[in-house]
């Protein structure tokens, strides 16, 4: 556990997520420094360098990739940005963290990809669930053989209520390309070495009704079939009234492994109203650190050359079953895979 | 709470279901007399009847109908002869107690539930999670409005590994049937007032491959859509090496409830291979209370006439959800209900 | 699993626990019948006998046991008549039941068992904790070495609040005659074949502070010391406000087992303030299936003339440790035990 | 959340929690640099200096506290050395993290008290459940007075195993003046306000029953009465074969709060051994995440000169605790306090 030469990073997009990750960056990494923030919003990127003490601020992007300090970049705008940005980042030599989703389109992803491996630049994708210490326990006991061969498998993500989002403002299919993104990549992880074959998918808008006949959609549930026979359920909707819900399970052949609880901590409460437990009510605060390792990752990869977190191919995996979702919901039909 | 008159029971069928319900109506309810048992196999009836005390035992079905002593009977013979048995029962004015499935077909279901109607007589089919301490909690606080409106719902049945039938012997279908038809029911008793307008099934021969292309399957994953918006699913397997495993999840616009454990007692034992419980391993000990109360409701139904527990019209609605799935898998498509 | 013939059971104390016994005779267990009644309060036993169809009602104790048609009594008076029903039942030639606590003095616990062993009858003592699944396994993982040598043990009451009851009433020391007689029988009983050597007791009144200086005690701890070394805590308090919360914890030189959840059942709940289980509130409803397995246990005993539950010998023991706490707390010193 | 100037801190003592906190500092603060350690060992802390990339290492203490540019430091060293390194790291005008047990008097916790204080130097020192998210929550939510006045207390520290360390050199009274100063800390924390008025502790070597006989414990139990009537338990075990188990349970007028779990994570391994979970193994494993809170409060103590944690009254508050309890075991008596 030496001290190595700080690393130099440049955050694209200070929004919710944007400005975490740059906190993490300036405030939980002793090896990075946050050299720049880039927002086209004016004054944002200001105002949160001014915060962290980041010595540039851009409202362009141009600007920010010209900076000869900065190695490696976290992208965190609007998802339709991220492809041309990965894309100009590595062009420009930088080493790229990428939230999710990475690309809209295949065609995308592989650009993403190829551009990435032209400038020979680390690519990692934001994928949370792998940095977490329940999931990767998880993960462990199925290489450790614990669970025999996966059959049927479950990931789930419950956003916290209530909903007080615009959904004339969210774009069509988010549900699918922003949110269950993470479960289509949970799946892939957990199935070491599967590939998907069929994808069916329902959504509907529960949650808004009202905005039913508008495209928009708040729940959905997705059964993928994959190569290795094993069947998975993912499953979203954005408003869990009981807060920030994130699961995994795995049944095999030899057992099962299940992953994730709403529940905060070990505090218990009990009273007159029976036992009770409060409840992770933001993804912030339920991956804290995993989102520090995520970027420690980030950090090491700078370093090394070598990303050991999910990569642009993992992103184009999980965006495969996404598209295939799309399909499924639009033509009412169960979608195949060609792999 | 007092003491009635004790209600003369026969039982049909002395197999493993059977033998155990006997032994309920013998030894754990005081106001039944266990009065006869019939079954073809040679001897089969007779030891049961030894063993328990009871009078009579027949070889035929016609026989114990003929024994006007009997005033409701449970019948537990395999799923074939259920429907008939009923008619034939009902028609000699026997209160019935049908082990699930009650038909393999929407007429046999309105030919049972016509043959009670027509003979006066109370009919009550066998839906185990009914009558568990903790599904019945889960239905109370939905009735409550403390989850408001059901948006995602899962039910799922895993029986006890090692699996060592033989797959040659087991219907096809039996996955749907026999197995999944508790989760039908369950689905449709947590999610009051709904009406199933769609299903997707998905099944495999995941425990058993080498039977995958003889029709067996052991593996399913059922969606169901409701016309309250609420999405379903349903899932089974036939080989849990960890134990029997039900549970439940009613997720609303107000919250969520759980239900199910395999833990068997809150006994834990810590020891230098970490923190550990003991599991259900057969649906006779995790349901025991819950099947004594079953019989219970029965024997009840018989005094009152008033049948609380699932009627033959349940039986028909969870039927209905099997039959789609059995043409899902078969046509491979999403099949629509006609309600 | 034979059927046996009834066996006939007199109840003497028609109080609280008293009917719920009756009741468990009566209703949950199919060979025993409740053939009597007797209660010195007007109508008292008249009333419960007609509920429970009961053909024999008495206002007098050797009413009762003049019944000839009376096997086995339950006694279930207040305490401090216990010993000389058992004495005067054991004379009678009737199998004895005593609710806990079987004697108040040492004296009277030696003539108790004294008199059943003249009488040559059973007589099995109350302590609901053996009969629970989960105390039951943890002894048994004890017996089978998964735990080493026992080191530290904890066995804990609390009464589900709120307090009603009128402190005046209350005879004083009841904390440790009728409360935690249960934790030192469990204490012992986790423990096999350790002697208490030593006990230290402290009591206060902390539900009632008003009542402290007049020697009413509703909050306890006792440390006890076995000849192995192991040391052990037993805790109770009579306003749990969260419900009726049983627990105990066995930790040795290999492991720990740990036993009892005031949670009611596996139905859990998750709503916006967050995640809540309904709680026991009664010992009635905690231990409905160990107290009518108790019950079995006692019937067998009649049936067999062997006694499988607690005997003279363990009320006994766990009232030498009562009288323990008793001294100790009056004295304000450590009070060693003579074995 | 803006970026300070980062704070210069020096280790003393480059042991096993001393090269934890070096790490801590070195790796898991961004605004503390690791500047110096010093350690008597020939080449221990040039080893640990060189690793962390530490500019400065010493052998003796003067070196380091002469040091103008340390501005706080961490005191690690074996207990009977605290009293005098803070004394003289207080003079030399640094702030003061110590390690528990900060003094093994009272007149020595007396004397560090005033040393910080002449010297105007914040004193913090290092009680590790404060820092614990459920802990915290636990005394949040007594505040709030979720569960009314405080009753019955208990809190415990049980070391994982194997045990391996030579009991001969391992001073007399550890249990007390180590690990159940720990204890005796949280009883007070979590019981705002009230002081202990009595001490009753039993102790005993059970782990390593040979040295018994040579004043070694690795076992105790001690009950505590405070003022406010509450009672308390701490319990200690030098060898819990299934991990690091650290609890805590407040009982109250109103209701109960319960913090710690020895599982790791949420993760569950279903197999045909039944239902299992990893467990916590080291305290630097569970605590991680409490020790670099820890050390942050600490370096804020040192930028604002306000200390937030465990402060040296609350060391000397703790210690009056472990030498009842030494005079408890060494009399085989109750100790009062005088407050």
């Amino acid at each position: 556990m030496s001290i190595n030469r700080p690393v130099n990073i440049g955050l694209i997009g200070a929004g919710r997520i944007g400005s975490f990750h740059a906190q993490s960056v300036a405030r939980r990494l002793v090896d990075a420094n946050l050299v720049a923030i880039a927002d086209p919003a004016p004054g944002a990127a200001e105002k949160l360098a001014a915060e962290l003490g980041a010595p540039n601020a851009y409202t362009s992007l141009s600007e920010l990739l010209a900076n000869r300090d900065i190695e490696g970049v976290v992208i965190a705008t609007p998802a339709r940005f991220h492809t041309n940005i990965v894309v100009e980042a590595a062009e420009a030599g930088k080493a790229v963290f990428c939230e999710k989703p990475m690309a809209l389109t295949l065609e995308d992803a592989d650009r993403a990809i190829a551009a990435a491996r032209a400038g020979k630049v680390p690519l990692q994708v934001g994928f949370n669930r792998r940095w977490d210490q329940a999931f990767a326990e998880g993960r462990a006991a199925i290489d450790d053989g614990k669970i025999g061969s996966p059959q049927l498998i479950r990931s789930l993500t419950r956003d916290p209520g209530p909903f007080d989002a615009d959904p004339a403002k969210i774009p069509q299919w988010t549900i699918f390309y922003e949110t269950l993104i993470h479960d289509f990549d949970t799946l892939l992880w957990l199935n070491p070495g599967a590939k998907p074959v069929e994808v069916t998918a329902v959504a509907d808008a529960l949650v808004r009704p009202d905005f039913a006949d508008k495209g928009f959609h708040d729940t959905a549930v997705v059964t993928v079939r994959f190569d290795n026979g094993s069947i998975a359920v993912a499953e979203a909707n954005f408003c869990a009234m009981y807060g920030y819900d994130i699961r995994g399970e795995v049944f095999g052949s030899g057992g099962m492994v299940t992953m994730g609880d709403v529940r905060r901590s070990s505090m218990t409460l009990f009273d007159k109203n029976g036992v009770s437990n409060d409840t992770w009510r933001r993804d912030t605060d339920h991956f804290v650190h995993g989102y520090t390792a995520q970027l420690a990752a980030f950090v090491e990869a700078i370093r090394t050359g070598e990303v050991t977190g999910p990569t642009g191919e993992d992103a184009r995996n999980a965006l495969a079953i996404a598209l295939a979702c799309v399909g499924s919901v639009s033509e009412r039909k169960t979608v195949k895979l060609i792999n």
